[in-house]
């Protein structure tokens, strides 16, 4: 294998060939992909489908709590969990500058390997491309998903009164990758929540019926995905800024940057709206989740007669309209 | 709009809705794409699927008969039909690169739309990302897309005399993307044979229990994709240079650039392995499909005593080994 990765691994030839069972085949291996040629097959009987794609370009590669790797597993499993769907078969595109280092390669397709095996995801289908240098920066990493429906879960209307939880610490992701980005001394510990969410879904089964609306809050944070939410439900929103949870540090160096966590990614979160009467069940079985200890009701969803809008009642008492994100925040966080 | 993709277009907001509705929206236009959130759901019932992706790096981005929009499309439908499936929904992820040409954006989206229309496929999600000057040479596009099986059709084992069959003239693709790369002044009509397939496949509906087996012949081109069928088979094969379909045109650039079309890639192309008693119907078949006039039987497949080579008898009357592409052809074919 040779250290760097050269234009022709990506002509479809011998050298690709070689490539592709050195580096992608030893680490995503499942009988699916190995026995595809163009197209993998699968059976789709006895589901309703869910299908999502992302395209990754994070900057750096390989940040505090993960990788590009793992983030694209990750960002297109959560995807297809808001959607009510168990996670099944991805299919991977790389598109790779020419002269990358090819252990660093092999580095995240490890993490991907392992990050779908954790998750029992198989990577089905796939596509390489090498470009030459200054083409392309680094490594883009395309997931496209396929996820089965669960029979007890559909979005459904969203009346007045339905609680607003998030299952965990906001603005990690987004504040870890400037925090790299700016090359910040930090003390302490910040870390991306980049973390797969199928197995909240799992443990909510029973609550189903009680769900109304699922999102994860990614690109535009918290923020926007709230007005996306109330764009699809038609009510304004009342957000308790003291019941978000934030990490201390996380909170800090916001401050210090002058960024509004708000509109922060999250990379390991979910944004879901919940019947009143079983959102404090439902917050009790998400805080018993792995890394969900933080969850928390942050608002709820008010009468129709109300402006629609997201209205923030802020931790000095003050009130404050939260927008979709429409300034610029940092480039490349996913 | 504005008239170039700007870093904002990408994060998420206010501004990444806007040109998801001002352009994708506006020529992908369908209820499933306009209705879904992170996900787009559809039915699986009563289908064997297939599922693939692709992604698109292709310079430059418009080129005599197609451009990376009508190619990205026809290559994820193409892939599908090799697998024997009807192509049904693709998923579409832009990377851009800041300060992109907003009118050329559209029009690679109006080519996809126009695309997807005439083939009846649907784009029921995507993605956009947009990255700073220089870290993305203009557009870089992703297709996966999900097609279901036909009843009818599945690989089966290659006999000896087995037909080979190509849908049409060779290396007319790769030939193109050279002329225009090199910026060589060409007399004559040379342009890509970018084309879905998905026409040849319905044509064929009462052929299917003749067809063994179907290949896309691009990257590394005819050369490369009959060693790769050759690999599944674990026969020889016997190859007739005077058959191989191939324009006067890409014939003549091609020696004067001294490269060698067996090694060009097609982008509308599709090799079959025929059983021999159907070979002749199931040509005349295909050569009643728009542009593929000049398909023909390029060879046939031998008895496993021979040593399991692709053998091409030249139109000197030699004999010469064909293997898959070993050498440097030119990047971003596709």
């Amino acid at each position: 294998m040779n250290d760097k990765v050269m234009l022709r691994h990506g002509d479809g030839g011998k050298h690709t060939s070689l490539l592709i069972k050195d580096i992608f085949y030893k680490h995503f291996y499942n009988d699916m992909l190995v026995n595809s040629l163009d197209a993998s097959v699968f059976d789709g009987n006895h589901w309703r489908l869910a299908f999502t794609t992302d395209s990754f370009v994070v900057k750096p590669l390989v940040f505090p709590g993960g990788d590009i790797g793992k983030l694209a597993i990750c960002g297109t499993i959560n995807d297809l969990v808001t959607a009510g769907a168990k996670p099944l078969y991805l299919s991977c595109g790389f598109i790779i500058e020419e002269g990358f280092n090819m252990e660093l390669l092999e580095k995240i397709a490890a993490s991907m390997g392992e990050t779908c095996r954790k998750t029992g995801v198989k990577i089905i289908t796939g596509d390489t491309k090498v470009v030459e240098k200054g083409a392309v920066d680094g490594v883009f990493i395309n997931t496209s998903g396929i996820g089965g429906l669960q029979a007890n879960y559909q979005p459904k209307p969203i009346q007045e009164g339905d609680q607003i939880i998030i299952t965990g610490g906001i603005a990690e992701h987004g504040t870890t990758i400037a925090v790299e980005r700016y090359g910040i001394k930090v003390e302490g510990n910040i870390k991306s929540d980049c973390r797969p969410l199928n197995h909240i879904l799992e443990k909510l089964q029973t609550y189903m019926g009680s769900i109304k609306l699922m999102k994860d809050p990614t690109r535009g944070g918290l923020a926007t995905a709230l007005n996306e939410i109330l764009e699809v439900s038609g009510r304004g929103i009342q957000l308790l800024e003291k019941a978000i949870p934030i990490a201390g540090e996380v909170k800090s160096i916001n401050e210090l940057l002058g960024l509004d966590p708000l509109y922060h990614a999250c990379e390991g979160r979910m944004i879901m709206v919940v019947d009143k009467e079983k959102a404090d069940e439902v917050l009790g079985e998400i805080r018993g989740c792995e890394g969900c200890e933080d969850a928390a009701i942050i608002g709820s969803f008010l009468s129709t007669d109300i402006p629609s809008k997201v209205v923030m009642e802020t931790v000095i008492g003050g009130r404050r309209i939260v927008g979709p994100l429409e300034g610029d925040m940092l480039p490349r966080i996913c």
